[in-house]
């Protein structure tokens, strides 16, 4: 006989607060729009923060090749250490050479950025404790923090200062509870870039106050020209910083899981205690695919600079192109970005008639051009919309004069009003376009 | 200025509770003991659950082929849902169909079967509640449950009935904190596989008390001959059962991290809440690698019977060999395993003199012999040590023939013991074998 109070006559099996509380904002919001494309017209999804979804950008030969190669090696196959073979953990020290010192101990491999940010958070914040995150930011942060009682406080970014942190606000949010600064850089949503200057601001805060850095740096070297891409850790004198990175943006293989942890801690503060948490953390899952951490080595050593030259200039003569034709549309006022792959643009309700607020205008926009944008509100953001700038030229230039069509067709004044561009543009008709049958997880 | 009560001069930033008590009881056991080879001879490791450590042991070519092929697919390098892409979660659904009714939306792919388990304890239990686990049992349940807040109870194997679970005392460890029975079966590390007869009788006894079941079922169809494969969840009337699995031992694969929970739940007792919850999870790190997913279809329809027959046979034989040499040696006492790729071995403490315990046993045997093999503290059951039985035969008489010496070195009455084998085995000067540099992170 089992020792309960009572045996209970009827099932009844619930879910944890974990799993109840591990939400999926962008997920849920999309799930409830109405989002059926025009029949008529073919779905352009500007949604989704995947580069490899139009089949335009690939990996290059030498990290294919060197992926094979690993998939015959007998020693591919086996566990390895949970955070990561020894080599391939060189190779990112190696790699990530501009983010100061780093030795092969001061990395942790993790199945994709989600997971090492994951570790970084739960490293560092306890239950009941609150980590500063930027507003509009990636929404991965709430998604892990808060099924483990971790609060979430925002802090503003600077919409007309090229999304710059407000770093007033940013040191009044931090208290008691503070458990890490989360600084995005270049960030997704917005596509900004920090200057050395603007990174050493938010350390001295940083620095003040006695609060580790978590660096999310997935868009590490993806900037445009003219831009200059720091390394916070790298400026960093006394401020622990826990970097998030991997192959997922710039190798265009995001569904490789491979991420990384770099620990950056050059006056001791973590001491043993957060390095062996880490190593501790790392055992729930056993590690990244061993397919990819043999082949980590070459991907990082053997891929050329102008493929990645290739792909940021790719992204932005899209990004001028894009802004160009977005900043002359009625009710729209684009961010030129400075980096990553997206360009938020900012929805002035005021001069669109009967549209109510983000939502509403994806959703319609969607229902009457096919075009799907990322409403601001996946980014704690109302009254905006992403997109995403990946997307072969020629797509992206229909995608905008559709936009156009549409903000005209909304537009509270209607005279005057020019279409952005008189160059008819016809997708060829065989053309690929992505269609949204299952969402898929990050956007 | 930040809403602090004060501003602390010193840095001190402590690792959170999840991680200082997320330990893997293993490697802190290993890492203690004092494991020097004997110079004089080649180090054999017993040690590690992976079949792939000596290269003997590989996936079939259909598998590595289907991988090679996923690699240049464009369509395998995208974000899929983060439950995995339909088609894989399909074919896991038809590779599964002896498990019961499984469709697509039942499974979920995980990271490995070590995610899956870490999937299925934390939608189902809270901080503060407990789960069964069995004694000697795999302990990746103790690195799961413990950071959580979430208790472990033992229930009793039975080392003199083919360790099959003592009932009485399962059922006496339920109390109203109980949120899942975990089964692991074939069992890892006692090589046992339960009959229908066995799992039922579980079965009643979770379905009494009304506590979902969680089967670890990783060496499923892994038994040898004579014995027969049942999955707990084929078996089960009103229990609902979360079943984890993957490629990891059946296909040779364990780096690969390819694995799954299937939901099983006749009676619709989880409801909405733990199948959203379980998707809910699933977004914290976005899924499991995409090269493999892709090749999943293939991977488990064109692996030939006769690979996983060619596999299991070898390990039977080597079961058969081991357990043959190892009865006879003074001072142990094997079982003869039925599944898995492991054996127990009972250390008969009387029978030897100066051995303390089987720590001080597999550190003595190592310094002598250069044997390594577990030590039955790893699964919280001492005076045990466990073997792996997947090693090249030749390495594995020698490893038998070096631990019958060592017990005749330590016996406690060394008149009339005759070596159990005067066939003298020379490994071949160039063997590989496994050199444990860095300790691996699954034992
Ligand atoms: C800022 C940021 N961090 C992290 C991630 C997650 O990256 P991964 O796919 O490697 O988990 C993303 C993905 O879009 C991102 O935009
Ligand atoms: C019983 C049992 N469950 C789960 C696992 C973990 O499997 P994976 O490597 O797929 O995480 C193991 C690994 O040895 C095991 O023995």
């Amino acid at each position: 006989m089992s020792r309960r109070k009572s045996v209970s006559k009827e099932w009844e099996v619930r879910a944890s607060t974990l799993a109840r509380k591990t939400n999926n904002l962008i997920r849920d919001i999309i799930q409830n729009l109405q989002v059926e494309p025009n029949p008529e017209k073919q779905l352009i999804a500007l949604s989704v923060g995947d580069p490899t979804t139009f089949g335009n950008l690939n990996p290059p030969e030498q990290v294919l090749q060197a992926v094979r190669e690993s998939v015959d090696l007998h020693t591919s196959r086996g566990y390895g250490p949970s955070y990561g073979y020894p080599e391939a953990r060189r190779a990112v020290a190696q790699y990530s050479a501009h983010q100061g010192d780093v030795s092969p101990d001061d990395v942790i491999l993790c199945s994709g950025c989600s997971h090492a940010i994951e570790m970084a958070i739960t490293v560092l914040a306890d239950s009941g404790q609150n980590i500063l995150v930027p507003k509009p930011g990636f929404m991965i942060y709430k998604t892990l923090a808060e099924g483990l009682g971790i609060e979430l406080k925002y802090y503003r970014l600077l919409p007309h200062q090229q999304w710059k942190i407000d770093l007033e606000d940013l040191e009044c949010q931090i208290d008691d509870d503070t458990a890490a600064i989360v600084v995005i850089n270049p960030s997704n949503p917005c596509g900004s870039v920090y200057t050395k200057e603007h990174l050493s601001d938010v350390l001295d805060i940083a620095s003040r106050n006695k609060i580790p850095i978590i660096a999310d740096e997935i868009y590490e070297h993806m900037v445009f020209s003219g831009n200059e891409f720091s390394a916070i850790s790298s400026l960093s004198k006394d401020v622990p910083v826990l970097t998030c990175g991997g192959l997922t943006k710039r190798f265009l293989v995001p569904g490789w899981r491979m991420g990384w942890v770099i620990v950056h801690d050059r006056q001791n503060v973590f001491g043993k205690e957060v390095r062996k948490g880490l190593t501790n953390l790392s055992a729930r899952i056993v590690g990244p695919n061993t397919i990819v951490q043999r082949a980590l080595p070459s991907i990082l050593s053997l891929t050329p600079q102008s493929f990645f030259d290739d792909v940021i200039l790719f992204i932005e003569n899209n990004a001028k192109m894009a802004y160009d034709m977005l900043r002359r549309v009625v009710g729209l006022r684009p961010t030129m970005p400075q980096g990553a792959m997206y360009m938020m643009i900012e929805i002035k309700m005021a001069q669109l008639t009967d549209i109510k607020d983000d939502l509403d205008f994806v959703e319609r926009l969607m229902c009457e051009q096919s075009v799907f944008c990322l409403p601001g509100k996946c980014f704690e953001y109302p009254n905006y919309m992403r997109i995403v700038l990946t997307v072969p030229n020629d797509i992206l230039r229909e995608a905008c004069k559709r936009i156009d069509a549409f903000c005209r067709d909304h537009a509270a004044q209607r005279e005057n009003i020019k279409a952005v561009d008189n160059f008819a543009v016809t997708l060829p008709a065989d053309e690929e376009v992505y269609c949204e049958n299952e969402v898929p997880s990050v956007l």
